[in-house]
């Protein structure tokens, strides 16, 4: 069978560890179905809206490299963060897409991000449906904040939740290694600015060899420095290593981050700019000055989302399988939906998946049931560990040369 | 052959991914050689002089306990940082060494560390001698700062440079995925105070597939805050991308350091306490502040020396020779030295062992040499690269369960 319309797929928003297993995905169904043209928004809609676009068999044309492009971490055509306008006042914006997208013959539109790109996929489908237009769009879920609606989870979250968990293993056993001085708090700062299902993985470290961290502090619950350095005083009493997962989001009872507490004084430094400390190293700080013992803060930054060479085996199957199951459902004429994958059993780990209306996916956040978070806020529970657990099982060797993770490039292949 | 002595091993300074390997190797002799006990100090000379002694083969008794301990990260035993006192005046603390040693009949002492720690061993086999004693010394080396002399490197480092040449190809390619909007400077921070072995690593990431990053400063050369700001805007004129390592001991002119900086108006928060900024993070302010350019920072903290699960084989290998050669050194009578590598050939890559006088290694900090640091003191030659690329080759792939590293464990097995 071969399609007469060709495809475009866009990659948008922060990028994971397996985003690029569900460009894998959309390939292989596109190949499948015969479709002609395979396009990739370079930087997403961003770059579509400046004709950027490229021939996705310019550079993969194999299986061999469907596999090394799974194995490539970050967004392989490029990203961006860019929210589409309201319709009414902005129709040349609008027009300009579907111009673009007439030129170049293009009928499937895959666009694989968390809420905003939902929203571009929301915008753009209304806009085909109220316009008579006869493009197909569907949304591919990913971020490894895992606060997309009406998913068991997103593709994205399980690697991070791998990376996570692993250096927590590693970071706890290095600060235990020392035992005869006074205790040592370390203080890990993971992403998650309103909702904290990845400052959550940090409670998988625990096991038989891994005592986890001490406390887990999610953004779902108001932060309490003075109940915190208690808490800190307490341990101290009986540890010599005392580990805290917080969420960079912590905000206190008067709704300031407190990332933004370091700068009370409005300190700028000699050249205007304000010094911005993070949630961890603030507390840091501000442990040792309550407590007069030794602390030190760790922030995972981008390596918690780039870390392909830690990508976990299930995640990146059901990376791949959305983005497979996305563009089939384009080429059988359905628009408007993400698709959403739903776990039909955790143990053993059985999934399967579903489309749903992106109305009901688009600019809606959620969050940690608070039920999952116990211990007056400070950890989570083991309902939380059973519903996680399955998504880090496996992994994806990376492919290496002289000892690195070798990553697919943008470089033709053929002329 | 049976020894009438018994064996003691200490680990010391801060952990390596590989540090353990070289507890196997000595254990591993130990078995070969008969020892009757191995004995490990508990948190190195520190928990010694407490008479926390444990017996490992309470903890380790196989060849798979071994296999596990070549896999866990940090130091199995416990580590501290402690210099000894010379010995005029403070005769009691080596009185009181000797005195343990000899209550449990301890006749070979290994010490597992960088400088401080062959520091410890030369104090001790100079005391020995002079006082008649029966004990021989042998320091076994680690530092994954790679700044002991006589070595062609020190075990450690290829681990940690693995660790940091695979993060750098994931971040640089983060950094890479955000094309269409104003170029984005990310400013890495590697650890090594006063050596740049480390920081050089960033190098290795270079490859076919990896731009690298575009500027390394090491701590080998002065700082100019001034001229690594007309290189990010020179840069920024043709890269959407600009990804940067830098020493945590990076100083200026005027001989402070970078990190310093940030806190030039004494700036303390609500708690008394200065706000340290580090190097990167002030640097990125500093970039932000001065070119209107966004900036991040990337600190990879105590991950490039924790994160077993990206250890190098031959770095792993290397570092259980030198256990394993240490403890046959000291069964063989030798004392105060030091087990060193050379390298015969680095292509194929072919290393051997010798020892070395412990005067002629305890307190001497090796540099990267000046000449393979290049444009301007901004980047590392080829020739840094073809010493380095034999250290990260290969993996120790390491047991899993549940998706993730399994490690061992101070769990008794015996009674």
């Amino acid at each position: 069978m071969a399609m007469k319309g060709n495809l475009i797929v866009g990659q948008s928003g922060g990028p994971t560890a397996v985003i690029n297993s569900s460009l894998a995905g959309v390939i292989k169904a596109s190949w499948k179905a015969g479709i002609r043209r395979i396009y990739g928004m370079h930087y997403g809609i961003e770059g579509l809206l400046q004709e950027d676009i490229v021939d996705i068999e310019d550079y993969i044309t194999s299986g061999q490299d469907l596999s090394l492009l799974k194995r490539t971490p970050s967004a392989f055509l490029g990203t961006c963060r860019y929210k589409l306008p309201p319709v009414e006042g902005h129709e040349d914006v609008y027009e300009k897409i579907f111009d673009i997208l007439d030129k170049k013959n293009i009928e499937f539109f895959l666009y694989n991000g968390g809420n905003d790109s939902m929203d571009t996929i929301k915008m753009l489908s209304d806009y085909a449906i109220t316009h008579n237009k006869k493009q197909k769009f569907m949304g591919i879920p990913k971020t490894i904040d895992n606060d997309l609606p009406m998913t068991d989870h997103c593709p994205g979250y399980g690697s991070s939740a791998k990376y996570i968990a692993t250096s927590m293993k590693e970071i706890i056993r290095d600060n235990e290694s020392y035992g005869v001085s006074k205790p040592t708090i370390c203080i890990v700062e993971i992403m998650g600015r309103h909702a904290g299902w990845l400052t959550a993985t940090a409670a998988l470290s625990k096991d038989i060899d891994c005592s986890g961290p001490d406390l887990i502090y999610l953004p779902e619950v108001t932060f309490d420095i003075d109940d915190f350095i208690a808490r800190i005083k307490k341990l101290a009493e009986t540890k010599k290593s005392i580990v805290v997962a917080v969420s960079e989001g912590l905000k206190t009872a008067d709704g300031k981050f407190v990332c933004e507490l370091g700068t009370v004084n409005d300190h700028v430094d000699a050249f205007g700019h304000k010094q911005l400390a993070g949630t961890a190293s603030y507390l840091a700080n501000r442990v040792t000055a309550e407590t007069g013992l030794k602390s030190r803060y760790i922030e995972f930054s981008s390596l918690q989302r780039c870390a392909s060479h830690l990508a976990s085996r299930v995640d990146a199957d059901e990376a791949y399988n959305v983005g497979y199951l996305a563009a089939e459902a384009a080429f059988n004429g359905e628009t408007g939906k993400m698709i959403t994958i739903e776990v039909k059993s955790r143990e053993p780990y059985v999934e399967t998946y579903n489309s749903f209306d992106i109305h009901e996916v688009a600019n809606i956040e959620r969050k940690v049931p608070k039920k999952w978070i116990i211990n007056d806020g400070t950890y989570v529970s083991d309902e939380y560990l059973e519903y996680a657990r399955p998504f880090i099982i496996g992994s994806i060797q990376p492919y290496t040369a002289g000892g690195l993770p070798t990553h697919l490039t943008m470089k033709k292949k053929r002329k």
